[in-house]
């Protein structure tokens, strides 16, 4: 039986429990401690901490507080690191909870945080999605049913001082440029009371709090990078920055495409992992590492055969953009969803299929001025239809009856 | 026997053949006509039309004349063929040719077009690639050798005049908005001898010459796309603009990374392809498309063990952008090239494998404001050695005594 | 979360539970009943009933009790299923339980049973495999580990009386033809009380365990085929041949290779499936099935650069033999076994590397008279070194301090 | 231009070509020599030497002389090779010729070699299929296309006498256990005039082709295996038994099923290989070789999507044999055809594709006595149509109106 180091509640409030955190800062105190070579587990909350329900109703979606996310499970101290080693992490196993085999994925409000296609499709929905042991299909999204690429979407080592006064001054840079932008260019530190700082009390809690770095970003300690193929099975080496390297993580995914363009983001679950946690001595200047490395998982869907989607860095309004790879990703997603509309799904419901389906988003062209060619991989197994284009033109598989939840902004 | 429809002599200049082109404009005739469900073949240039040798000196590359490329077989004329429809290409097979079998990469000075890394290579360099079989390996760098993935950078139909306008306006403004940058922001029409109109001729060409696109962006049509997986054994579904489509295409490639970083560019090379034809009728509203879709093929070098590499949207500077993959990307490969300097090789080097390997690029993370973040995904199996992070730390595998030639700026 | 319709306690004896059975007939009374359409969770005993322990010693291997084997959960009725239908079965998971991390692989003894290699290691031998998450590893076999191809060795339906008498008549014919051979020819009912009926008593119990047959080979109905690849999200669809379907399952292989060769057996272990039944009317006659038919998993190990080992059919003494298979399987995997033995393995971990590992075994030629040939496929990713042939040689990676418990026949 | 050191003309007649032989045996003069480290081309006939024509006339397969078969170019003796040594081929290319884009399968009469069906398809039947680039179909077999998975069907090194001696008296034992049996038991050396022994003449011919063994069977230095795997892209380590190994080969395929079970054989066909040559001095005592091992290419159909039918080895009438792999894989065969009739293929299509598709034969379970389990993998992306099992039953996709040319005997 392997040890849980780190158990939650989900019919408590995160905020409750000393093992938690919602911050970077390097005074956050360590939750448990491990020796290299330790395999164990541990548990997360979803990295809302529970305020997305399992029903019809987008609401929730809509008035989410994101201020409290992301809710990590951590930090985890490895007896020896210092910084300068790498970390080294196998992600031997991830799972969702028995007692709660479902996820959800959403947009938010345009209001509130927005999303890849915000301009799109700027009001809250969601879509509930149930797990069918290592399948997952959705009652608000028919004629679609995948195995889970199950990955933490958020997982990293915490920041010394110098790195995180880093992040928040070039941060701050940015959001000056346009302080009043909605959605925000960037997500500062508020030291207000949705900071979760673990175990730290007082005025040793408030100052981190005050100056603890968002977890929304990926940044070089990793985080939040979203990856779909970080998953189980996977082999993760970390940069270390402090004494007892202090491993967090969460935002456990069942499922997700390559850009997480929903936002809210892949399919979205409470859940554990099982981890192994060994050192690489002084590994970052051995390796010339600035950033996470990784090797994936021996073990992933094979869902290979894939209709490609490709885009270009002209935007909706027909302006030429500089070898802007982020708007050329945007054209091919939009151009996805146009073509799967022809099978009948709402617009809403291809922009979730997008976000949760494992679907490739690659890099194409980048250097052919001034056009970026970005292209999406839109895998067609995962569909109980045929997908691919013929002479008569596509069977609306889809009658409309059933769509995503959608709540208006108040 | 297949017919061979469009033939090319590496000897001669591509200027003396009639069916060959190097601007996209209506008026261009067909160099040919076939049959839907005709399969055919059609021999192109090497995108510069020869003017890189097989050697040992990169003042070629320095050289470049660029307002020659890229040099296009075609156009084909399919029967039946209108605009709205769709082209149905059938890539059967492609190769280099006997008597040439080998190919180049490199980077073009920062004073001629540059590429994806210009800043940190300015200067013109050049790698040669030999080809063994369905392998290739380069006597400048040495330790990997690659199946090739073949496939053309450049494959698309004629654009009619209005959406050729619509390129030549979008791509002035930008140019505008810095006209004198180097490099430049976009490649404009410019009418001059460069400009081959293939059998137009006089006032027609002229008129053709000064306003017809560069070949350099990919556009609605495809064309310059450099998808790597547009290979040998892919189906792909062109928009047709004119009567008859006008397919054309060229600047193949023995294999290539995901971006083609080098810009000069992925192994390029002269050779064959072997393709057939056919329409879906009034596709282009049926299925909702605007670009080009593919559906992959079922033969691919099955590299698929890969050390992976995070880049996020903050710059070499320290700078903080805004959800820009194109920078994320780039921070991603120049992680991968100091990973691969500590086994010896130069950072040009390093720089040419992410070139010219069959490297993924993903779109990991598009929404975490306000970091994109980008993934590099290294095959291992290319490396004739160990390539894994271990606790000894790297062994130092090249001795440097192999590099890329290099000429300076005149 | 989802119903366990059957559980199994691992400290109690499988013949206290009612809803176990290790006979094939007809009459055993169903454990219970479900709709099509339902999924539900099924707890399994591994194959022994937990004879074989966690230890380093293989007495238990060599006193193996194979008149009780295998034990099964089951049968469960399907409301609805008749004769002539198509039960699907999707696998949705499969696992270990958590407090049983661990699973077994040994030979019997020549005297009880055997395996594939039997006259070269005539002797009891085991090996005990660790569960991290979704690999193993073995104390008794050091330099390898694998994601586990998780499947149970053993499901099928009930058999109608007709079909129940065929089996036993025709291998009591074979039986017949060397009634004291060991290994025996065919394990034939014996009615004694080792037979476990399930919840059948007295009379109907006897009578029924008189002509029930034994679990032991691969059937019409499918049973103990031991495939690799009918594993976790794999689709099943079953001959029915009594109202009900009657379906059983157990035997449940963390990893195992094709064959199955060392027969004591794959990596075997208690467990539990989660399943999903329904049913295709009239399905045998539609598709003209005789054998299940299934549709593998898109989630299995990517275990795909191999070393591969021919073999043809002349066996160990040098004597040819006409088209035989299994002669010339049997000399691939001598030839494996030869090779590994150079890099420091002894022969008994070898075979059980071919027993437990996902190596394929592939009828590689079966026409070209007088010699079939077979190759073993030996996926290289598995090992921690290099397996490659190279021009200085094996390296001697293990030092033959560490080898598999042996226990002498008494 | 890589050179060709073997040609052949496809209009003459292979026994005018001093550089192709047709039995084995040490005293075959070496056709030309090569250095280790060399790369060159290889050109070959089909393995009947042209006796198979591109019509619509099945009377040239009964008609077959196959005392001719099959017609090597070689061999090839490498420089410094000894007896002991391994030699390493790296496959580097295979191609048919561009004036004979096209292959042939078919079954053999019963009464002239018959086949794996031979008891349900015993008269002569064929089949040609055009070769689309890296595709091919077949006119005689609507519904199916596939990307080729081209190998050369017989590759290996001149025996030395002992070696051959060994061959000759097991086979001779194996024959004379039933001399009159048809098809025959084995192929014994004949000395008459269709033995071609390359540049060898006179008295040393006589001799030679006297006890020269037929090329039929796979043997310990491989020889005619048939592993469709060993394919363009792969590395194979070959015994040498004699000074210059005297590699030969021939047999060429395009396509092929695991077991190439319709004997004639796969997708026949006339072509070239380009390879590379190299030396592990001593291999065989270094790695323990007999057979030779090999590493499959990096490159092959991606077609890994299947319908996975099951065998035992109870034979056609009931009949219960002991762990026979060869019954228990015909048993697969024939539900698999069974299966492929109910969408309207004939018989004879149907075993065809089973012959020519990357179908794939395992051996799945070989010690649960009595029944040995064999599995046939049916990749479904072969086909234009859904393949799988659903409710409604098949779709007849095929009308019966075309079907396999067949020839009745005389």
């Amino acid at each position: 039986m392997t040890d849980t180091l780190i158990k939650v509640d989900l019919d408590t409030s995160p905020y409750d429990n000393e093992m938690i955190h919602n911050r970077w800062h390097p005074d956050i105190p360590m939750a448990c401690w491990v020796e290299p070579g330790d395999d164990f587990k541990i548990e997360t909350f979803d990295w809302t901490g529970g305020q997305i329900k399992n029903d019809d109703d987008a609401a929730d979606v809509r008035d989410v507080d994101l201020s409290q996310v992301h809710f990590l499970s951590g930090p985890i101290g490895v007896k020896g690191a210092e910084p300068g080693d790498l970390l080294v992490v196998d992600i031997l196993d991830i799972g969702a909870f028995d007692h709660s085999l479902w996820g959800f994925n959403g947009f938010f409000s345009k209001q509130n945080g927005g999303g890849f296609l915000t301009e799109h499709y700027p009001l809250a929905q969601k879509s509930i999605w149930d797990f069918e042991g290592m399948f997952t299909k959705s009652r608000h999204i028919p004629g679609v049913r995948y195995a889970g690429l199950i990955h933490p979407g958020l997982i990293g080592c915490l920041p010394d001082q110098k790195m995180l006064d880093t992040w928040n001054s070039r941060e701050k840079a940015l959001f000056d440029t346009d302080p009043t932008r909605v959605p925000t260019l960037a997500t500062l530190p508020d030291g207000g009371p949705s900071a979760h700082m673990g175990r730290l009390k007082g005025e040793a809690r408030d100052k981190a709090a005050a100056e603890g770095a968002r977890t929304v970003p990926p940044r070089e300690h990793g985080g939040n990078c979203d990856i779909k193929d970080l998953s189980r099975g996977s082999k993760v080496y970390f940069p270390v920055y402090v004494d007892g390297a202090g491993l967090s993580m969460g935002d456990l995914h069942f499922s997700q495409g390559d850009g997480e363009i929903t936002f809210c983001g892949a399919i979205e679950m409470a859940g554990w992992l099982h981890i192994k946690v060994s050192l690489i001595k002084d590994g970052m200047a051995k390796y010339g590492i600035k950033n996470p490395i990784f090797r994936p998982s021996p073990m992933a869907p094979k869902y290979d055969d894939f209709l490609i989607f490709e885009g270009i860095s002209v935007d909706e309004g027909g302006k030429q953009h500089y070898l802007d790879v982020h708007i050329a990703y945007r054209q091919a997603c939009l151009n996805a969803i146009e073509y799967l509309k022809k099978f009948g799904y709402s617009g809403a419901q291809a922009y979730s299929i997008l976000g949760t389906a494992p679907v490739q988003g690659h890099i194409s062209g980048v250097v052919d001025v001034p056009n970026a060619c970005a292209t999406l991989w839109l895998p067609t197994d995962i569909f109980e239809f045929d997908l691919m284009p013929g002479v008569d033109g596509p069977t609306k598989y889809l009658d409309g009856s059933v769509d995503m939840p959608l709540a208006p902004d108040l």
